[in-house]
């Protein structure tokens, strides 16, 4: 798929077929994600694979808005790893990038995904480090609930040229 | 340029040509960095294009990491706009997003592009906030620096699968 296409045609994807998704392309997509630039290159992530129907009932009890996690083939849990960073507070900006990469290589592999927030929300994070069992510097930072898309996509445009200034604030 | 291709081939470029970006692809690029996810499509962000050289010395004077602003010819700052937030916090990982959309768009369209980190540094997020006489709400989170590239591009791959996990954490 062509960058620009993917870029303006992922969405949110929350309904999926009751069908597996293959371990090399799920390799293919976490490869991608590593990919993503980060402060200084320190790469502060580390990933969870959730595939246990317990653990998913678990992230549907835990998460506001990851019910269909107990229904999807497949979740990716993004942590913030503390012992790699390098240039303080950014890793949080580094696991973002990583999880677009994620989300841009999913869709272009035909994929549906979706990420649902955990950090900054204090009690999210409490429950995911529970769940995963996650030593204290592995910060739960998001997650992406993923398979084969079960509902049309479209996409509106988002463009807004009210965003846009030259050189210096404009407008309110 | 295929997807997969363009993450992983994209990396940082900090040398340029003495040449300009035509204006048409400068939209297309914002364009696509506004086509990012973000918590509850808040979209809470902004962009100053940086083009004047005054301020291009500006930043050169007031980022320890961006002076080949100087010599670029374009920049692009992305602000997070907290009137827009919906969700407290979240507006950090949704203007990463609009930069990682943003740095691949670049990339496939052949040009070169680096992130620089503004926030949450708050010596750089107090002058970027003068430079660009940014209103309160209003913070400046990052910039890419742009140009067509004058340096070969090689990525190593940082695939590792030793960051991978399995419905809970394994090793140290």
């Amino acid at each position: 798929m062509d960058v620009f296409d993917a870029l303006h045609t992922r969405r949110s994807i929350r309904k999926y077929l009751q069908k597996g998704i293959p371990e090399d392309l799920v390799q293919q997509i976490l490869a991608a994600a590593m990919m993503a630039p980060s402060a200084g290159n320190e790469r502060p992530w580390q990933f969870v694979l959730v595939s246990e129907q317990e653990k998913k009932e678990q992230i549907k009890a835990a998460h506001p808005y990851a019910g269909m996690m107990a229904n999807a083939p497949l979740g990716i849990l993004i942590c913030g790893d503390l012992t790699k960073q390098k240039h303080e507070g950014f890793w949080v900006q580094d696991c973002s990038a990583a999880m677009q990469n994620l989300l841009l290589a999913a869709h272009a592999s035909g994929l549906g995904a979706v990420w649902t927030g955990i950090y900054p929300v204090e009690d999210r994070v409490k429950q995911f480090s529970t769940i995963f069992n996650l030593p204290e510097q592995i910060i739960p930072f998001g997650l992406a609930v993923m398979g084969w898309p079960d509902q049309s996509s479209k996409t509106p445009e988002r463009f807004d040229p009210s965003r846009i200034h030259r050189n210096t604030w404009q407008g309110g």
